[in-house]
């Protein structure tokens, strides 16, 4: 424990036993002291105006519907679901408008909305449609989204409180929120002391309704546990669901999702109690994770979906909002937020979002500086991590993820040493995400798919290695869990920008490194992504080394003989039963290259190995009876009986299609020739040309110094 | 022949057979006369500054290169085939940027790569690649694309006239011109007589060198045939090739390049001989062609792709915007050209392209007006057509179009009743549209595939009903091109537009009917797609319904069990051979639904017949041994046995997915119940609920009067 980390712990000893200071209303993301100036504020800064103006237009809304309070009864995208998720929503619009315009109709419409809450909360049951995956709650089938609730329900009685007659908030807390925190500390008391983004969402909406309704002992659940031990609870998650660098294990679509409770209940501690420093806890933890967060997306805003992701999600959710929001107001006036903030189009209607509104209005904003960098995980910061390589910016954009992170716990893939390869606005080389319709409840009622398992987690599902069919750690979570993957290097110049990393416990017996660069060469003028795969046993093994892509292959090395008809499952577990076998080749000169149109221009992909190998073309499809899977196809080097395999294979984006003009230029690529040279353990050396200049690059292992060479 | 046709007539017999009046230069698509106005244009309006800046930058491109005129090679997309494309592209906009900057070097350009032309020309055999499907150029592999340079150097030697030296002219028209104009109208005689596309390009560039060089000869031979008797050349081309409404029979993608060489040539003759009044010619026919071209559109400016067409044409495309800047120049002031011309974002440097811009920059631009309409198909409108519902605009238009047109010739498809349906800015039940990577040398020399064949052109590729899994007229296109659909009504009014046709040929002794609607319902915002197809026959037959689909199935009356293995083709010819049969279900109620997600909302099929049938899921792919079909999938109503039978089916958008705030409304279909009440063949009746307001439909076959009625 650091210096500010152990002066933080005993502040919230000394304050939290005693009361709580100033109980005014509202007091959480807009304080009754920046009233007015964010009253002026929304008429004057262009942001913060027309996101006013859209919870305005969703408070009126809420005026104009007959409040409905339903039973729970449905799952995830059924009606109550919806409905009650509609509520809080209105309540917390319904309350900024108030704060706002002081006009009674909406404090009334909140003190309505919660009466009825509190006139059937403490009836209704645990949740009809529990499932056994994640612990019900009452209005939702999982307690996560009753927690959710909670967290956006009490910010908007905190902004209509003044708006509200005593006897009914006096209903209200003791029919509605009280009932709700005994249900989350008590009977959900394993999830409110999980160190795991539930336990986030639960610990926040304690923690929010103990400010507000000035009860310490909430507060200090919701800091230090259900047993105040310090042991659990919010600081307790800032420690250990966070790498130092501020990388949140589950992966960035959760880090997204998790922000946004750290935030609101950080935000709320450094009001209620600005003399702990919350967001200088543990060298401003939370700072680095918000600038995770969005280091952590494609230049389209998109996040990387490692691990369970829906791939639609970008840094325009509104947790982002928050987030960033807070962020510059209250930690860093890095102006490359308003660049972020600019894209959201929104702010949030309260002191940080008036502060963001300003700043732009006022022309500060700066772009947002996309980095290479290697984010650690691990809570010491030595569980792998993830590199990422970028060069150029926006739509042109290259970007590599290399993903070399621990587990990730229960949302985690059995992807170690995955790629994923961004351009020209958008994917290259997919990540498939998770196997899920969100909210469709048509679709498993809207949770993940048992697809999700069979498929989406396993190897093959990714762009890496596959030993013997089989997929990393057998697709045992627990034993997963027990290991990681370790850099080996990480390099950004100009010309370079190199990362490796290593896994050795995946498949017992064999050791992989990947190492992945872009690479720019005078003859060309996007980087090339070269990428060298190696595996060594002392046994021989099955070597797959899929390439999902996008688009339409239109020219090979060798010729595809598709099959025409009985099309058969290429295996029978980890995946491979999901996959049809559309063709496989034999490469016997060991080296090749596929060509796909993508969009408007062409990749390339020349591979070579260190012996001959097949490549298997293959599409998702089969064994799904319920149609659960999306369409996915790749290319894949398949090395059948080998101890030891190296892949390298260099991708160039070239040439460009206008299909409007119906012009077409350099469908050709400009690399040839390329083999390996020595596949030896502790370097490999391979060459190809590039417009005829010949290239030779020696990766060395064990020599930091010098662990690059091109010739 | 109408009285106006005479009149033209008689003045081509009078005045080709004397001189060509006043030959100055430029004086095609920029006129001497109107130079001193576009010069000071470009510098006035946006539009034409910004098209003229990016006409000089081409220029200055072609000044920057060494002149390349290599020895003819290669086939579509090829070096050689792209450079002679580049250098017709080069002499236009030098010769463009030499009439309105008069500099030298532009000119010197122009001569240059015309001597170095000459100087070869005429030693370049017929071109090596040339294929059976198209007689060859010299250039290029096709005797078309030869034409297309010369209608584009031509232009830009006019343009570049005054600065080239006499002696020069001399050997460019003697070793160059001369030549090129004889290999088009002797070695290619077939093809410049022919009533089709080529001949248009083929008489195009005759004539637009008979105007230039001033040889009365060949713009006789462009007008009336190589024998001059009218029975064939640029006249019979416009009475024969568009119906009376404008609507060319090979369908919007071919009419858009039609257009060009059309509209060019008709300025030309416009300007020479403004006496014809060519664009009268025909009830002003040509105006219609572009209108047409235009309303064959969906909102996004993608041209239906009925027949062989590439479905990302939009009318953005070079072709579109010549012929868009002439007809509102030269023939109709429509305001909703200039809509359609901001769209495009460019205009022709010329005369025509300098009133457009002009006319934006005043702010005269409407938005331009889709129509619903019924566009007749057949030089005297009398063999069926194309009918098209529109409902809304922008995104929101809501577009439905049956194909009841002739053949097409020989890029017809097979698809007799044949239905496309738009919404949301985009197609919701596609048309495959041409197998075909256009310019990709390596697949199939950039040319139509042998999948166009085997897949595209089949009835089963596309919405409409196939009978015995055959195709219609077992795709003989000789014997399709002898009949045509006819059409049964029309009608437009503001809760219902409704189209109907019929079929008596395609399928020997089986007569079908399908009647399409767009209908407003008041329980609903957006219209319902009501869409029932009837067939009858003395003998028994098989039925196929196939609705081709983008996005996923989310739910379904039945339980799909898909395929999990040995995935089997559906059959082995007319298409069916391409097909995977992904799944089969009986619907022994004979009404069932499905919905499919698409982009961020819903649709749902319901779906009834008038006895019990099934549902075949099937996708495309097998016997594809090259890969060289794309991805698709769809839900075919399959009626194995019957004489007659009749499918009835509702389609409604709704609900709305927001990705990134992973919030899901309105899944589930309004519409209910649909059932076939009576199938008898003089009419239709069916019923089902809107939210539970009961509707019954009754079809009138044989009542215009009462064609459609609802209760």
């Amino acid at each position: 424990m650091n210096y500010l980390k152990k002066v933080v712990m005993l502040m919230f000893c000394v304050c939290c036993s005693s009361l709580i200071q100033a109980q005014v209303h509202p007091n959480i993301m807009l304080s009754q002291q920046n009233l007015p100036a964010v009253r002026s504020g929304v008429n004057s800064y262009p942001l913060l105006k027309s996101s006013y103006l859209e919870v305005k237009q969703e408070a009126d809304n809420a005026l104009k519907n007959p409040i409905s309070v339903p039973v729970p009864k449905d799952g995830g995208g059924g009606f109550t679901h919806e409905q009650h998720k509609r509520n809080y929503q209105y309540i917390l619009a319904c309350g900024t408008a108030y704060a706002i315009t002081q006009d009674a109709r909406y404090a009334a419409y909140v003190k309505n909305i919660l009466l009825a809450y509190a006139a059937q909360y403490e009836k209704w049951p645990v949740h009809p449609k529990r499932e056994n995956s994640n612990p019900p709650g009452k209005m939702f089938w999982q307690i996560l989204n009753d927690c959710v609730w909670q967290v956006n329900a009490i910010q908007g009685y905190d902004m209509a409180y003044n708006g509200i007659p005593a006897a009914d908030r006096k209903t209200i807390e003791e029919h509605l929120f009280i009932p709700i925190v005994k249900y989350i500390t008590e009977d959900s008391k394993e999830t409110f002391d999980r160190i795991h983004n539930h336990g986030t969402w639960a610990v926040a909406a304690v923690g929010l309704t103990g400010y507000v309704l000035n009860k310490p002992e909430y507060v200090q659940m919701a800091l230090k546990g259900s047993d105040k031990s310090g042991n659990t609870g919010f600081m307790k998650q800032i420690d250990e669901l966070f790498s130092p660098d501020g990388y949140y294990t589950e992966g960035f679509y959760y880090q997204r999702y998790a922000l946004l409770p750290f935030m609101i209940f950080a935000k709320a501690i450094s009001r209620y109690q600005p003399q702990v420093q919350i967001f200088k806890y543990r060298n401003g933890l939370l700072a680095k994770a918000v600038n995770i967060a969005l280091q952590g997306t494609y230049s389209n805003g998109a996040f990387f979906p490692v691990n369970d992701a829906m791939k639609d999600k970008t840094f325009e959710s509104s947790e982002l909002i928050s987030a960033v929001d807070i962020a510059y107001a209250d930690i860093s006036s890095d102006k490359g937020f308003l660049d972020v903030a600019v894209r959201q189009k929104k702010v949030i209607v309260s002191d940080a979002g008036l502060k963001v509104a300003k700043d732009i209005a006022a022309g500060l904003t700066q772009p947002f500086s996309y980095k290479p960098m290697w984010m650690s995980d691990g809570k010491n910061g030595d569980e792998g991590g993830i590199g990422i390589l970028r060069y150029g910016a926006g739509k042109k954009q290259q970007c590599l993820v290399l993903k070399a992170a621990a587990q990730g716990m229960g949302h985690g893939h059995f992807d170690r040493l995955n790629i994923l390869y961004y351009d020209n606005g958008g994917e290259v080389f997919p990540d498939y995400g998770a196997a899920r319709f969100i909210n469709i409840e048509t679709k498993g009622g809207g949770g993940y798919l048992p697809e999700n398992t069979s498929w989406a987690k396993q190897t093959v599902a990714h762009n890496t290695l596959v030993v013997d069919e089989t997929s990393d750690f057998k697709a045992n979570v627990k034993e997963a869990s027990k290991y990681h993957p370790e850099l080996v290097y990480f390099s950004n110049t100009a010309a370079i920008q190199v990362v490796s990393a290593k896994e050795n416990n995946a498949y017992p017996g064999v050791q992989m490194v990947r190492t992945s660069a872009l690479i720019k060469v005078a003859e060309l003028q996007k980087p090339l992504l070269v990428d060298v795969v190696t595996a060594a046993s002392a046994t021989s093994h099955q070597y797959d080394l899929p390439f999902w892509y996008l688009g339409n292959i239109i020219d090979a090395s060798f010729k595809i003989e598709a099959v025409k008809d009985n099309l058969k499952a290429l295996g029978s577990n980890y995946g491979y039963q999901h996959l049809w076998l559309n063709s496989q080749n034999n490469i016997p000169q060991a080296s090749g290259y596929i060509t796909v149109m993508q969009g408007q221009s062409f990749y390339t992909t020349s591979f070579a190995g260190s012996s001959p190998f097949s490549v298997k073309l293959v599409s998702i499809g089969a064994n799904d009876p319920q149609m659960n899977l999306l369409e996915g196809k790749a290319f894949m080097l398949s090395q059948a009986r080998a101890n030891n395999q190296t892949f390298v294979s260099v991708t160039e984006n070239h040439g460009n299609v206008d299909p409007i003009a119906e012009t077409t230029s350099g469908a050709k690529s400009s690399v040839s020739g390329l083999s390996v040279i020595s596949p030896d353990q502790n370097k490999t050396i391979f060459s190809f040309k590039v417009k005829e200049k010949p290239y030779t690059i020696t990766i060395n292992y064990h020599d930091k110094s010098n662990f690059i060479q091109i010739n």
